[in-house]
């Protein structure tokens, strides 16, 4: 098993396979487990990079073909690259496009070349390969790139999921080919890293196959693709297992799209290092609060006149500085302030989540921690009372 | 002439009518001249009370109306009153509401008694009486009360516009009387201050009656109102200059809607000391920056990837952090984030430009600073080259 030169594992847990480790990447290092806010166009929304500082936030996860369409790789790549552009001082993950397949105001088609996409500014059609994919990642300049994928949803037939995990596993190799040829005269403490992602639907024998042939190409890391998207919990962990138990146990592994706390403490508990979601900050927006006590839905009439802050055993300057009631009143007249608010405290609270998670990991005490926080969020919803 | 127990004049300018005061209400106090962000709902768009503290902003002004509608000023006062509420340690000023009759979706008709409106959310009419108007001020606890007034749009027949300068001044009387007499067993440094409002369109001999008529009022301040609705900037201040002519020389004047730069050291050098405006907030939304070179309008080709901060003599943290070219691109993606970076600079520049022309007149030197000023403004728009 080839060494892997950008992540070191520090400790692992006894009763569990979550581990700590460290990501290194060009000058920039981050503890594992952690949890990355989506900054689609290079900014969360509602959330500056200073802010992003401020609740010690050391990755993002950009899109690539969202970029490509606006303002495009090569403004970025003129500019410095997008962590100058963003200023943001943590990594820079930039996840490939495939996912917007999902999108019809976007998708057209795809075949074993690559995908067929509309441009929505300009009236032409954009072609993605593996290939151009690569340069794309390259030219933005992030820190860490994923491969292109094609992601099948849960209820395509297993036939139409096993071609997709066969193209994914293709397109891979064409992905981590071009990406060394793109880098071939950089130094290895320059270079961008490439993370394979595998696929399989919620079948054990595809997830199994698709783990095995990802394997075979050196990645730097692995992602879990095509899972939280409305599998049950113990569907999602039953594919995490096969995958993790097969990728490399010395290559970071990242579960895509995960971002509630009890399936991130699940899947840590299995030995995942990285996540990002959408959930926190979509959340947020939509009234539904992380808290230390489970999740509170702000918009509950109880809520109206409460001067307590959002979460009492929160130290974000959310929690010091304003109340239920008034984050509350913010949201439900849809002002900005109210979704900034919010916002932040979600991803406060998940950061040190993720905080207590490596804490908890080092001092071989992880088990207790996940049963803890499950017990809190097993609550019925909104268990908070005055 | 009776002696303002709220208002201090510091200094004079001796070429222009500019000064600087201190006012103060209950325990807090804010230099003049001074210009406060629209907090409508308690909240400035994308801008916490933590954002005014870091901009150094000491006022704002919500609206009555609207905040009687939704949350309701009982429940603002349940909570201790709207500072606490928006966790504001500056003054909090609250304008009547009057402004709403322009407003369709709200609107129904006014008569001698008061407005009838439209209720929105309930299928019901409100009816806002100046008695009313005043409680609902009084329980928002805001710091600054205005009348509720009738105000004429500048089309409006000399006619009407006189019909609502006389029942502007009928209703300011009854908003005093009743203003005291819900205060009357307050000490004096608990008590929310009342400013009258004038006005008269463009017509000079309006203009003075309603001065006229409104100084034998005793108001702690007095506002011009009616202004800034798209006449000349010359009409404005012969407006101005009618009415501070006027009004007691030891009360604040304050001069509403009104917020670009030139507008603004004109009323100083007349004699104005206050001000509101929903300029510099949207104008930020619609990428126009206010900088010590002028206005740049953001959306200009040229910042693509014009990597200089929005201002070069700036010392906000979106110019010491952020680019035109990444501000240009969250705005054209129509981002939070490029709503708030552009909003908070815009905002920190009247704020400071404000304390520039107090110190200025504190030296001495107010025409000179107003002219410098005014020359940079009255380049062509954009001038900034690189």
């Amino acid at each position: 098993m080839k060494k892997s030169s950008c992540f070191k594992i520090l400790a692992k847990d006894k009763k569990t396979k979550a581990r700590v480790g460290i990501l290194k990447v060009r000058n920039k290092k981050i503890e594992t487990p952690f949890f990355m806010p989506v900054a689609t166009k290079t900014a969360v929304k509602h959330i500056s990079s200073l802010d992003l500082e401020e609740m010690n936030c050391k990755a993002v996860i950009s899109n690539t073909f969202i970029l490509h369409l606006r303002p495009g790789e090569q403004l970025i790549k003129e500019l410095g690259g997008i962590s100058k552009f963003m200023n943001f001082k943590g990594i820079n993950v930039t996840d490939s496009g495939g996912f917007q397949m999902y999108s019809p105001s976007l998708y057209i088609k795809s075949d074993e070349k690559g995908v067929h996409f509309k441009d929505p500014f300009e009236k032409k059609t954009i072609f993605i390969t593996p290939e151009k994919d690569m340069q794309i990642q390259i030219d933005l300049g992030s820190d860490i790139a994923m491969c292109l994928d094609t992601m099948p949803l849960l209820h395509h037939s297993k036939k139409d999921i096993d071609l997709a995990v066969n193209r994914t596993t293709n397109w891979a190799k064409r992905c981590k080919q071009h990406h060394d040829k793109l880098q071939e005269k950089l130094k290895s403490n320059q270079k961008q890293l490439l993370w394979g992602i595998m696929q399989g639907g919620i079948h054990k024998d595809l997830r199994k196959k698709s783990a095995e042939q990802l394997s075979k190409i050196d990645f730097d890391g692995y992602s879990i693709g095509g899972l939280a998207l409305g599998e049950t919990i113990e569907q999602e962990m039953s594919m995490v297992e096969i995958q993790k138990a097969i990728i490399p146990e010395n290559k970071p592994c990242y579960l895509m799209g995960a971002g509630n706390p009890v399936e991130l403490l699940e899947a840590i508990s299995r030995g995942v290092d990285m996540f990002d979601s959408r959930f926190p900050t979509q959340n947020a927006r939509h009234g539904t609060i992380l808290t230390s006590e489970g999740k509170l839905r702000i918009f509950r009439k109880e809520y109206s006149k409460d001067t307590r802050p959002l979460d009492k055993n929160c130290d974000c300057f959310v929690c010091k500085n304003y109340t239920r009631a008034y984050i509350k009143y913010q949201l439900t007249q849809e002002e900005a302030v109210g979704y900034r608010l919010a916002t932040f405290h979600n991803l406060y609270y998940l950061m040190r989540l993720m905080e207590q998670a490596r804490k908890a990991i080092k001092a071989g005490k992880f088990l207790e921690f996940k049963n803890k926080i499950k017990k809190i969020y097993e609550k019925a919803d909104d268990s908070i009372k005055k």
